[in-house]
C-alpha cells in the first residue's frame, strides 16, 4: 500500500509553477494577476482566502483582495465583476462562495467572463469540460487528476466508482474520467443518496472516489483488494485528545481500509493541498492564454 | 414486455405543442419561429432538414431554411449566425452538422446565442445541464427522458448503464439521469470502447441505454430479466429482402433481447421519432422564454 502524499505533490507543482512564472518575468513578460472577491466576514472564507494569497506569493503570482460589505447589493457585486472582466491587468478572479442569501449565486457565476473564471464554475467551462475540450477545471477534481498522474496510476479501462454527485466534486470528476484521455478513459459509475446498493458497487471499484461528506462512510467491507482510494471528505469531528477539540475526518475509515488499497489518500494531506494548486495552475493558464487565446 | 412506441408518444407531444401554440396565437401572441442553416448539399442533412420543416408545419411553428454554399467561408457563416442572434423575430435556430472540413464546428456552435441554441450544443447549455439547471437539452437524450416519463417508468435508485460516450447521446443522458429529478435520480454507469467487462456491467442494469452505433451489440446474455432497454442505435445494414436494399438496425438484438425486458424501444419507431419532437419542444420554450427570459 502506498500513501498518496498530496503535500509533496502540491509542493512540487508549486515549484514548477514558480519556475515557469520566473521564466516569463525574466523574458520581460507580465507577472500573472489573480483577484479574490470576498463578500462579508465569514471565518472559513477569510482563512481560505488567506491560504490562496500565501500560495500566490510563493509562486510569484500577484494577488489582491476586493472586500465587499455583507449587505452589498447584487447589482453592486455584478458591477464589480464587470469591472474585473474588463480590467486587462487581471488574468483571473474568483468570487468566494458561499455568498449571502440575498445574492443569486448562479447569476454571479455566470456574470464572470469565462476566460477569467479560474474556479471553473462558469457553464462555459463546465460544458467544455463535459465534452472534453480545454477549459478551466474546478479545483478539487483537477487536483485529483494531478495526483493520479503524478503517481502514474493506470486509469484506462479501470472501473471508477464516484460516491457523491455534488456540482463541485462528484459530477465534474465523473465527467473528466470518462473522457478519452489520461487520466481518464475509465468506466465510471456515480452513486449517491438514492443508490440502494452502494456496497455492491464500491466493491467493483478499481478506483474509488469518496466525496459524500459523511465521515468514515467507506468501511473495510466496501473496498476491493488492491483498489485505489481517493478520499475527498473533510468533516470536523469532535476529538478531545486535540487541543482545538476536533480533527478532520475523511469519508473513508482509513485505518481499516488502507491495508487493502494499492494507493490511498490520507485526510488531511491528500486531496486537500491540491485544490489551491489547481487554482494557481488555472491562473497561470489564464495569464499565458493556454486555454483561451488572449 | 411492453414496447415503447416512440411514434405514438411523438404524435401525442406534437399535438400538445400544436395546441399550446394555437393558444398563444389565439391570445394575440407571436407564432414561434425556427430557422435552419444548411451548408452544402449533403443528402442526409437535406432529408433530415425536410423532416424538421414538416414537423414544424404540423405544430404551427414558422420555419425557414438558410442555404449556404459548401465553400462558404467560416467568416460568412459566423456573420450569418450573428445576424440570426440579433434577429428578434427568430426564436431559435440550428446549424445542421456536420459542416465542411474547412469550418471549425465548435467555433460555430459557440457563436450561436445560447438563448437561441435549440439544439442544446452550446457549452452554456451543456454546462447548465451538467449542474442540473434549466437549459435547452440535446434532442436524443431529451427524447429518451420523454419516453421514460410518458411510460411512467420508475427511475429513482435504478441502475442505469449507458453504452457509449458520445457528446450528443452518451455523455448528456448520463448527466441528466444522475440529477435529483424525475426522470433521473439513477445510479449511472458509463461504458465505452475502453471498458473491458461490458457484459458484467450491462447485466446489472435496471435501465440499459445502448448508444454505440454497433448493430446488434447487445445480446440476450447481456441483459437482466425485467430490464428497461432503450436502443439509440440506427445503423443501415444490407437487407436483400427490402426494395431499397437495407434496413435500420439498432444496437440491440431485438428478437432475442425483447422477451426478457419489461420495456424496450424498437428500431425504427422508438427513440428516433422523439428527436424532432425535442427540437419542437425547445423551440416552443425559446419562444415563450421558459428557459431564458426574453
Amino acid at each position: 500500500m502506498q500513501i498518496i502524499d498530496g503535500k509533496i505533490v502540491a509542493a512540487t507543482i508549486k515549484e514548477e509553477i514558480a519556475a515557469k512564472i520566473a521564466e516569463i518575468v525574466a523574458a520581460g513578460g507580465r507577472r500573472p494577476n489573480l483577484v479574490g472577491v470576498i463578500v462579508g466576514h465569514d471565518g472559513g472564507s477569510e482563512s481560505y482566502m488567506m491560504m490562496k494569497t500565501r500560495a500566490c506569493e510563493q509562486c510569484g503570482i500577484r494577488s489582491s483582495l476586493v472586500r465587499m460589505d455583507p449587505d452589498v447589493s447584487q447589482e453592486e457585486l455584478l458591477a464589480k465583476i464587470e469591472e474585473l472582466n474588463h480590467d486587462d491587468d487581471v488574468d483571473g478572479f474568483i468570487v468566494q462562495l458561499p455568498l449571502p442569501k440575498h445574492i443569486d449565486e448562479q447569476a454571479v457565476i455566470e456574470a464572470i467572463d469565462y476566460r477569467k473564471d479560474v474556479d471553473g464554475f462558469h457553464p462555459v467551462n463546465v460544458g467544455r469540460m463535459a465534452i472534453g475540450l480545454p477549459c478551466f477545471r474546478p479545483a478539487t477534481p483537477s487536483g485529483i487528476l494531478m495526483l493520479l498522474e503524478r503517481y502514474h496510476i493506470e486509469t484506462r479501462g479501470k472501473h471508477c466508482v464516484v460516491l457523491g454527485r455534488s456540482n463541485i466534486v462528484g459530477k465534474p470528476i465523473a465527467n473528466m474520467l470518462i473522457q478519452k484521455a489520461y487520466p481518464g478513459n475509465c468506466t465510471v459509475t456515480v452513486c449517491h443518496s438514492a443508490t440502494p446498493n452502494i456496497k455492491e458497487l464500491t466493491r467493483q471499484a478499481d478506483i474509488l472516489i469518496a466525496a459524500l461528506g459523511h465521515p468514515c462512510f467507506v468501511t473495510e467491507d466496501m473496498v476491493k483488494e488492491g483498489a485505489v482510494v481517493i478520499d475527498v471528505g473533510t468533516t470536523r469531528v469532535p476529538d478531545a485528545t486535540r487541543e482545538r477539540g476536533w480533527r478532520l475526518c475523511g469519508d473513508v475509515d482509513y485505518a481499516a481500509v488502507s491495508p487493502h488499497c494499492s494507493y490511498i489518500t490520507p485526510v488531511p494531506g491528500g486531496v486537500g493541498p491540491m485544490t489551491i494548486v489547481s487554482l494557481l495552475h488555472n491562473t497561470l493558464q489564464a495569464a499565458t492564454g493556454a486555454i483561451y487565446k488572449k
